[in-house]
């Protein structure tokens, strides 16, 4: 880790052009679903991170597998690229068409094809959003827990190996896939998986399109796990006097194997973004949101537990909310937290690192993050999903301001450099898209980067699957 | 499903030599580390499954990374086969020289590299067996929970991504590989993963690895997660009238979202067979065999609904183990019920199946193997990690008959059949190797096969890994 952390600006776009006989085909095919108007491109160029919106040629709204194989088809043809879209709320530069081409939105393919409420499963369409799924499991006292904070697709959530709140407990995509249907590269529609529970047969298809980013196929059907809601749920919140007393006592938890959750940081930035914002009076300290599943008599247990933890590093003022209604209020201001801190400079864009690093080095990597934050004066806020290592420190930056986005790229590098070092990963759950293809190299390693090259290589040999991300062709 | 079943018959043997070149390099080498000893050629060309001993030309014992590498690039040079071997308990023909080559024994890489006991991590040598980390581990209140039975290595479980009793709370392999070091075909060593809980950054080597049987690379270390020991421990027996009493208590206990961290199934055979074993006095009748985890007042909880249900379902004689030997002696006998039924039939070898159903469909999936079973005529037994929809029903067979071999397999395509069309997998995990070639085709669809092919063409285009397992090249 001597060697200086690899540059993570954004590659050079290299437009391959649509031919006229493929977008001709398009419009033949879907009509007004396939769109070239300025604004519908511009919105599929872009999303959540810091780059330049870089719009696609054409945007084809899917409806069905079928319409997913008919692009495909074309795209594969005329080697042209295609971008798969779901509601746009990634956050690394999956999106951008940097070699231009068609972005294949799902967010139409919002059916849900079975719900298997016996088996705790259920198959939906790509573009169903994990709120929609939620609704529609809510009379069946199930859940999907997986939440990312944002209202995204099921498809986008498997396709950047999404997580969130409350992976602590339930596991990450990764986990909660069962299996898929994706459009590979040729046209041909695959299923991966199946509904059982647990498989050994052959090469694990599933989780390598899950966390693929669209670079192997489009995915268009997911099979989910499924939980019973809990008999109980409960919330609390609690002060810490720093940020450090609050990660002690997250470390302890999850040491200790307390079957927590959800267990997330904010910072006091945070905090008085989100006071600001969803009209709260929190106290600006640093603290967690805690949520506890289980019956009735565990979740009282697990709170006993960790109502003794805090206290031991200076935890007070554990307020409970036991209501859906409050628990809700909480969780939204949590969720809003990106927002509510944009509303502080108004215009800014944030830059958010995505660091993830075993449990026990978790005080020291946050409190680096920290101190080279403070010293380097750009607003900055902190949230974390702590029990799992994993926190984002999101630094508020002008984009007019070129300056801002260098310092903040710098400090992003610092940190990835350090979380490397104590073994951590450059990404918990955002994925590497454009803007993390460097730190990829610097962790998993040129070799390693030399077999998935060579996996896409086989699978897609015209590089068709949304070119450009992850790794350098 | 209507097609007939493919064939699943074992596949003919074609020999690749081995040079007399390398065969002397590697003896100059490695020295005694390298035999061509018939005795240990044979030990190393079998596994439990049916099929006739074929044995390699070499059999190299491996100590490290670096001599795993040595053989690898010298197989690499000459396009010699290799396949890894850890402790020789792979069920499906997984370990035979169907192409000849040389057999990297991994088993005194016994290595204990690193327990990170505050971060729940451990990191071992490929021929580290589960029973020594978790003798490694029983001082510091922690446990790797994975147990497949037999004490195989961790490197072989990853290989085929084991799973078995305790799967049904902690996950199988799949969830609980942290990270690998392979060297791959091109004789390279890469780390997949890192020590962090989850991450988002790129393909998902790792489980690529996991469940590739050899057939990718070769696994010299393992990082693993860990478990606190639970504070409580409890293990029940219960006998049932019926096999389907008992499954339908278990479809109700995972239906309800019960943490029961073992639940297994025995047929009366089973308990026949491990009665006369272990000299035990169980019930002869279908029963089964449970353990709890948690705080006291969750496994006081847990075993209060289970028995509720059981009753429900004709359930009687609940009995308790709560003190480690008791336990110890129970799960000791249901780990040696292939063993122990064996001596059933002396001379007899098993045809084993390992089909895995979605919960609600297993009554019907045990239920029709019973039927068949029965009507066929040949002795039997029934174990199954049910609470994951998972059995495994072993037929007896007289190996100087084949006439036995053909019934047996012809229930096992019957039942693979009915699972498949259940929505389940052939294998819930023993894996493919050679036994269940033809039922991965049928599982998972020629387009899926040959995405799975061209990942092993682009990182073994010399297909010196381990070939003729899982698919045909």
């Amino acid at each position: 880790m001597n060697a200086p952390l690899s540059s993570h600006v954004m590659p050079a776009v290299s437009i391959r052009p649509v031919p006229s006989a493929m977008l001709q085909a398009l419009q033949a095919q879907f009509g007004s679903r396939c769109s070239t108007a300025q604004a519908v491109r511009e919105q599929h160029g872009r999303d959540e991170s810091p780059f330049p919106v870089t719009p696609p040629e054409a945007v084809v709204f899917c409806e069905s597998t079928d319409d997913v194989v008919a692009v495909v088809n074309l795209a594969q043809a005329h080697a042209v690229p295609i971008i798969p879209y779901g509601t746009g709320s990634s956050l690394e530069g999956h999106l951008l068409a940097v070699h231009g081409g068609v972005s294949v939105d799902v967010s139409r393919m919002t059916g849900i094809v079975r719900i298997n409420a016996e088996d705790l499963t259920a198959t939906v369409q790509a573009g169903v959003t994990r709120e929609q799924l939620n609704l529609a499991l809510r009379d069946q006292g199930l859940f999907f827990p997986i939440d990312p904070g944002a209202n995204a697709s099921l498809g986008g959530m498997s396709a950047t190996r999404a997580s969130g709140t409350n992976a602590v407990r339930y596991g990450t995509m990764r986990e909660n896939v069962l299996g898929l249907t994706v459009v590979t590269p040729s046209g041909t529609v695959i299923k991966t998986g199946t509904r059982a529970k647990k498989s050994s047969a052959g090469y694990d298809l599933t989780r390598l399109f899950v966390g693929s980013e669209g670079t192997l196929g489009v995915i268009t059907e997911v099979t989910l796990k499924l939980y019973p809601l809990p008999e109980a749920v409960s919330a609390a919140i609690c002060h810490f006097p720093t940020v450090d007393a609050a990660v002690q006592t997250t470390i302890q938890i999850i040491q200790m194997g307390i079957p927590i959750a959800r267990c997330e940081l904010l910072d006091r930035h945070a905090v008085t973004a989100v006071n600001r914002h969803d009209k709260l009076n929190l106290r600006e300290t640093p603290m967690l949101l805690m949520e506890f599943h289980g019956s009735e008599a565990s979740v009282e247990e697990q709170a006993q537990w960790v109502q003794e933890l805090a206290k031991e590093h200076g935890g007070e003022d554990f307020q409970w909310a036991r209501s859906p209604e409050e628990r809700s209020r909480l969780w939204t201001a949590r969720h809003r937290a990106y927002f509510a801190a944009m509303q502080m400079k108004p215009g800014c864009r944030t830059v958010t690192t995505d660091t993830c690093v075993p449990i026990s080095r978790l005080a020291e990597c946050i409190g680096l993050a920290v101190a080279q934050a403070d010293e380097a004066g750009l607003p900055y806020y902190i949230v974390g999903h702590v029990g799992d290592g994993n926190f984002h420190i999101a630094y508020l930056i002008d984009p007019q301001r070129p300056e801002e986005r260098a310092t903040a790229e710098r400090l992003n590098s610092q940190l990835v450099s350090l979380a490397l070092q104590l073994e951590g990963t450059c990404s918990g759950e955002h994925g590497i898209g454009l803007h993390k293809m460097g730190f990829l190299i610097d962790e998993a390693g040129e070799a390693s980067i030399g077999l998935m090259r060579s996996i896409k290589h086989a699978i897609d040999p015209k590089n068709i699957m949304n070119p450009g991300k992850i790794f350098q062709w």
